[in-house]
């Protein structure tokens, strides 16, 4: 058997630092494969191309990683990878390291987190890795041992079926360790800045911060993210509420 | 207290037929405000605008809904709904008639969905609507009695915390009968055409057909639409796989 395949994509883009980074930490356990859009995709969630054509553009190899970049979204990138550009399916699919937090309910609009469910959906044990800085030029480093444990470990063991990761590690500091716990409830707040152009009208642009709904509950992201803990969330693709069938069946009186 | 305030989207775009016969079938229950994207963004997910500003164009109203595009995604569009033009957070918000299915997995792909969530998620009541065809011209009317019954109950019940409803439409046909169920396991397959420009490069175009994995699964939303049934899938937005902490912490040995 040869190498086990590691197909790496993100939503920054493929110039982005974090995504080299990942590369770095991850290259020897594997033969790597970055299929990357061209340009930053943030908040695409599972958004793909539908009405448009794609291109892949081939880009010079990065400390021996095999890089092509796609002019579309993150899911286009995983769905490309595996349809065109790759050998065959991947053993693991990587995503990040992303310029930012997917924690909380960010994990909805993430287009880092919409390509490892991509992945997922086809069996592809996947995991998203992101840090808390927005910075093109955050310091990754404290992050290394850990993915590299988390990777190691599902590319051993593989992932259950519909389940991926979502790991997050706090900025600028010692992580203190890593728990493994569920997405904090929360919602955006304050989410529009409003501007008047030249000629006053006017126009809007996403803003908006985080609002924790449970700030003292110690099983979350958010809690121990607050406390310099990296954290890991297992996400389910699926979003069947399969509890609630009887109960809608009753309440709209269709038995 | 005044009339209820109905928030319609779609992800088809404000001039399409679907949102416009959903207006027609629900506005004796309320005060019914559209805010849909300008254009079409079929695909789109929970993909919101991030990195652009957005514009909110005033439209005449129509059969006395007050109507809004908006220059962005349907998840742009709710924000911004609830943020700026609405009076207040809407009683319930309903999305489409979507001109093509979101049964399957195309929950995960899908702007209509990706709007109902968005609603969910900021605990408004939301149903996304869906009729098996993607023709511009599409006949709706065997949905209507479909759509008023489970408007109306949804606009007096509400809906659990979380929870949002798919409804999927057979299309061209008498509808059977009506289904709670949830959504098949699928995947995509075959998903792109390759074309050759005229300068001899490649680009790709997403194509791809669905494939039911479990086609004898009568608890499924593509059993009953196969056999001519509407059906309704309730979804759940938190995508949190509490049963699966234990194990991955295990896995990690991170305990």
């Amino acid at each position: 058997m040869g190498k086990p395949i590691i197909l790496i994509s993100n939503d920054d883009g493929i110039e982005s630092a974090g995504i080299h980074r990942l590369v770095d930490y991850v290259k020897d356990f594997g033969e790597v494969w970055v299929v990357a859009p061209d340009k930053p995709h943030s908040g695409q969630s599972s958004a793909m191309t539908v009405n448009a054509p794609l291109r892949i553009i081939s880009k010079p190899d990065y400390n021996s990683a095999r890089m092509f970049a796609v002019t579309g979204t993150p899911v286009d990138c995983v769905k490309l990878a595996y349809h065109t550009i790759l050998p065959r399916v991947p053993d693991i699919m990587l995503c990040g390291i992303n310029h930012g937090s997917n924690a909380g309910n960010s994990i909805i609009y993430s287009g880092t987190m919409g390509a490892v469910m991509e992945a997922t959906t086809v069996g592809v044990p996947a995991v998203g890795y992101s840090l808390l800085s927005h910075s093109p030029s955050a310091d990754f480093s404290e992050t290394e041992p850990f993915i590299k444990h988390i990777t190691s470990i599902v590319l051993k063991n593989g992932l259950p079926a519909g389940i991926c990761l979502n790991v997050n590690f706090p900025a600028k500091v010692k992580i203190e360790g890593i728990k493994v716990v569920r997405a904090a409830t929360s919602h955006w707040t304050e989410e529009y800045q409003e501007y008047l152009d030249p000629h006053g009208k006017p126009f809007y642009w996403l803003k908006g911060k985080i609002i924790n709904e449970e700030p003292e509950a110690s099983d979350t992201d958010l809690y121990w993210l607050d406390r310099n803990f990296a954290t890991i969330v297992p996400a389910r693709v699926n979003q069947n509420a399969i509890d609630h069938i009887d109960s809608t069946s009753a309440l709209l009186n269709m038995d």
